[in-house]
């Protein structure tokens, strides 16, 4: 089914509440205009960034349906449910909306975790995802600040708030958010080498 | 080669400067109580404390020669140096020591990383390196009055000020450690559902 931007607005709109679609635009904002700074392809930006949060509100049994029907990363299943909605939306991307550009898929399926070596795409919804304007958490600003920086300083400030706030609560990480924030601050220390 | 164990302080004791062998001691006290407190062997948590810091002023060269001929775990020679005395204490400990209890060395193995599913011996040597009576940082006297509730809440806190330290200081976090932190909070979570 390939429906025009507009439609594909509609439907996306109609899953969530209104204040999770107030943050859907945001992140749409905030990803095109990272975009347009760091040289990423803005329609995709846009395009993820509209799909990210598709099936944020989905009952937990459907999300669960999917990860065992498409055997998703088996470790899923065992961590936070809060995780879900990122690979079962590039799912639903591509199933229900006809997405199947990969980087964009990519994208909204590790929009939540991050991953080891994220595309340039793939930090871009991940940050605008952290700091589109309606975002209000200690450290939201400095995040925002780094973003005119650098991506990847930006970025891991932003799973540096994740891991703080998970460590507070007591709770688990999830394994690939430690991958994804290891290989950023490779990546910056590479780039400092490199300028140096 | 087979020593006494004034033999095998004074052995340990000469290859580390009078700090280091003060730290020691501490963990050699502080383990032998934990293993009382929770019915480990009181003379494996001692021996395991012992040789725990045994290559820690090794040269990293040496370190690195034995990580490499020993096939010890991959990624360990692309992670901070300060994790590297510990796989390699443990061959020391094999080698040139004639320990042979899998327990004891996997105790020194693990003590700086931690792992998924330690053993009761493995983490009474972890949260005595972080507690020892010369340990002074922020957070060390809650590990401390939580270690006379619970191993695992206190190895718990421990772990957090280290993956909070790391994050303060923008340094990777070597994903065993999240592997263990996780693993604890399950323990922990199902240890609370067993006493409802």
């Amino acid at each position: 089914m390939k429906l025009t931007r507009d439609e594909l607005m509609e439907a996306v709109r109609s899953q969530m509440p209104a204040s999770r679609w107030n943050h859907t635009a945001g992140v749409m904002t905030t990803a095109v205009q990272l975009a347009e700074q760091y040289g990423v392809d803005p329609a995709k930006a846009d395009l993820a960034a509209l799909l990210h949060d598709v099936a944020k509100y989905w009952p937990t049994s459907k999300m669960e349906e999917i990860i065992r029907e498409q055997q998703l990363s088996g470790d899923l299943l065992q961590h936070d449910k809060v995780l879900w909605h990122a690979p079962v939306g590039a799912v639903v991307a591509e199933r229900d909306y006809g997405v199947t550009d990969v980087e964009i898929l990519d994208a909204i399926r590790y929009h939540t975790s991050g991953r080891m070596q994220m595309t340039m795409l793939d930090k871009v919804i991940c940050l605008a995802d952290y700091m589109e304007p309606g975002r209000d958490f200690p450290g939201v600003n400095r995040i925002r600040e780094l973003s005119n920086q650098s991506l990847e300083k930006a970025l891991l400030a932003g799973l540096d708030s994740t891991i703080s706030f998970l460590i507070e609560k007591g709770a688990r990480i999830y394994p690939l958010t430690i991958d994804a924030r290891n290989a950023l601050i490779e990546e910056i220390q590479a780039g400092a080498a490199g300028n140096e």
